[in-house]
């Protein structure tokens, strides 16, 4: 479909772009445009490395849903590309400006509409950090549960954006599946409401389900409605370390197969000394592999008994009841990025494979450490399959950027060859682009194209990012 | 999109009909065509009532992919509606035939290919019937959970179709959270490989989570690869009979924010009374309304004490550990519909409202009976707010017809304003047609048929059915 066909379809037409958009845009909203360069430079990048970022036009700072309609009907009336962008703490570049670009920032739109106790449900606005509406839900008794690393920071549209993951999707799943409906605003304009507030639903194509992860690419998310639970109770804890990662990760594969805990976490030796070193808080620095397991439910004690049972080749092996010692060692994983960025600059991957293949990808990983001479510390999510093998180097020497950038793609392909993806949950972005081809085959992509073109068919959201 | 646009772009042009697609399609397949007037008798309707269906120019009984990939060809080149079929237990006429049209049986694509106890995963063909792959899982010590009451006779296939619920559901979710990858051929015969075998995946847009639940209009499904779990050991059960059904409701309530039962089945008098007619199994026919639930995992027993106590305003209330008992029980729910048969003929309905909703649908349910004069039997999974009111009434007297089908959109017309959904697992098919456009707005619909026409731009898959 060409742009003229659109035209005539919708019984509009493109206009060239004015000179300063800012000034057109401003007087149309009751949130503010910024347009001074200085202040746009906080709204250029997200919070990933190795990935451009362009110079925009201007930084939209909507406060309502009508300041997204007016942005959204002017740029598409200009054919003018919009970057919608939450915290933009994204790792994959799916939030940095484009050149000429309107940046749509909706952290202003940060309210927690309701929270509706006998349903379960949370109303938010797109801004809404993530651990605000986990901290709102408590206080009622419910859980919010998807737990992204970045929770403290990261807002509920973001996490849609890229279908967040976390610890407990483990046992909880990933931000796709504690959505009831979604409020968006199309590239035209036009608003749509997808998804049901009932947990069953059939009633035409599952619409919500397609914007999650679609990284602003078909439409800008408004507004949610997302599930809660009732709060889990007391979780118990299980370290175990291990001196081989393949003894770790067999022993992940004994506790899913026998249990059902809400989190497993791996860290290798590089990450584990890290950690150490900065938080010395007495990990087992000689060990290859560590694993954090938490268990939760009406017999959480009972379940950690089975996961201390199945980590029985473990060097050594404790298990705690008690909560506050449980979070205590859990910070050993939260430090994980923190203390490899101390070595240096990082590139962080977020790679999954199927659970039986983690011992051939983490062979590969220290081989390709091996043979890249680069370090990398790996942490991640055992029982998705999901790995952040993180590439540590000196991004002001050419050389040794040249080796990392080297180290990450040939895990790309190491993880693709398992049958894995490029992207578990941070999203395609601009990093992984030029690995999407394959993994994903053309008619897919072509697919996938196509409903682009169905949602935007100028091509103004968030060009050239996601799929 | 017009045809020309497409043919122009796909290169192929539409031709005429042959005047006997039978005969034209016979030599390209290794499965065998049906084009006998009797013989295709049985590929007419599906289970549904009222529900109109046409007489298919040729039944095509695959017996590979290569025969889909032949077929959809054949029908794309001469602009022929496909019907695909799984085993015709569809409830709202989504597999009904079309006039003209070619019903693409998939029920003899029936090999489970493989079982991957590792990965724990089940790739199956889509004629697997539900009930033979939880078989063949548990060889394994797995289990796949889905569980639609047609588990013993609907295919794969038709339950990613429909996205099929069950009564497990509660706890462990639809069809959609059990699928890893689908392998389908779309209308023009290209083949396509959706979905991920990680349980995180988030390169490119959803399309495995946009085929679940599409009723066979975007492509026609011929593997799949579906997640299985470990078996969850012994459940323990709850009956509770209640003088009224608000009580039952308000226990629901209380049972879903206080546990985690799998399953949390409803039976209202009529239901009850027309079981225990039947099976005379001992029911309490002066109850208002009966739960059965089901708790498994660590602490099944636990858990269906707190149930217990969650039914504390019941006539009588009664718990088991023994499994077999359990069942017993449970028999009480897979009853219902067969006991409501023998009333008379019966038009099921398959609506769903948020939980805090389900006493006033109840409410609404029975006025609509009084008011139109027709017995209404209602059951279903509570804890999703999942009911399936039956009208039981007369086909063969029109007036009787008329009031049923009164009832029938009186009840829908309830279900819409507790801002509930039109189906929760049956699908739209027919059936749900001219309800549709109330539940889904017009961009909604809009942006739909958009996605309909990137995957299927001739409109040749079972067009008329579904969103």
């Amino acid at each position: 479909m060409t742009e003229t066909d659109t035209g005539t379809t919708t019984g509009t037409t493109t206009r060239s772009a004015p000179a300063n958009p800012a000034a057109a845009l401003a007087p149309r909203l009751t949130g503010s445009v910024v347009a001074d360069p200085d202040a746009m430079l906080a709204y250029r990048h997200d919070q990933s490395m190795l990935t451009a970022a362009g110079t925009p036009a201007a930084v939209v700072r909507a406060s309502s849903v009508d300041d997204v309609v007016a942005t959204l009907e002017f740029a598409y009336e200009h054919a003018i590309p919009v970057v919608p962008r939450g915290a933009g703490t994204g790792l994959a570049g799916g939030a940095n400006a484009l050149d000429g670009a309107i940046v749509l920032s909706l952290e202003r739109m940060n309210r927690i509409v309701s929270i509706d106790v006998a349903a379960r449900t949370a109303t938010v606005e797109p801004g809404v950090i993530n651990a605000d509406l986990a901290a709102a839900a408590a206080e009622h008794g419910l859980w919010y549960v998807p737990d992204p690393g970045s929770r403290a920071i990261s807002t509920i549209g973001g996490n849609l954006a890229t279908n967040a993951g976390g610890m407990c999707c483990a046992k909880y799943g990933v931000t796709l599946d504690h959505v009831a409906t979604i409020d968006a605003v199309l590239a035209d304009g036009r608003r749509i409401h997808v998804g049901s507030e009932t947990r069953k639903n059939v009633a035409g194509l599952n619409l919500a389900q397609l914007l999650v992860g679609s990284e602003g690419t078909l439409a800008v998310v408004v507004g949610a409605t997302m599930r809660l639970r009732s709060a889990p109770g007391t979780a118990s804890t299980v370290v175990a370390a291990f001196g081989t990662t393949a003894e770790a990760i067999d022993a992940v594969g004994t506790i899913v197969a026998r249990t059902t805990p809400r989190a497993v976490e791996f860290l290798d030796r590089t990450t584990v000394r890290a950690v150490e070193e900065m938080t010395r808080m007495g990990l087992d620095t000689e060990a290859a592999g560590l694993l954090l397991v938490q268990c939760d439910g009406r017999d959480a004690s009972g379940e950690a008994a089975d996961v201390v049972a199945a980590c029985a080749s473990a060097r050594e092996v404790y298990a705690t009841d008690d909560p506050e010692e449980g979070e205590q060692f859990m910070a050993a994983r939260y430090a994980a990025l923190p203390a490899l960025e101390r070595l240096g600059s990082t590139l962080l991957d977020d790679l999954a494979v199927p659970v039986p293949a983690l011992p051939a990808m983490l062979r590969e990983i220290e081989a390709i450490a091996l043979r890249t001479g680069v370090t990398i510390g790996c942490f991640g999510h055992a029982a998705d399959g999901n790995l952040h093998p993180t590439v540590v180097f000196d991004a002001a020497d050419d050389e040794q950027t040249a080796r990392a950038r080297a180290a990450f793609d040939a895990m790309v392909d190491a993880c693709l060859a398992l049958g894995g993806t490029i992207t578990g949950e941070h999203g395609v972005g601009v990093l992984k682009r030029p690995y999407l081809c394959r993994q994903v085959g053309e008619t897919e992509r072509e697919l996938m194209a196509g409903i682009k073109r169905v949602f935007d068919p100028r091509g103004i959201l968030n060009p050239g990012r996601g799929f």
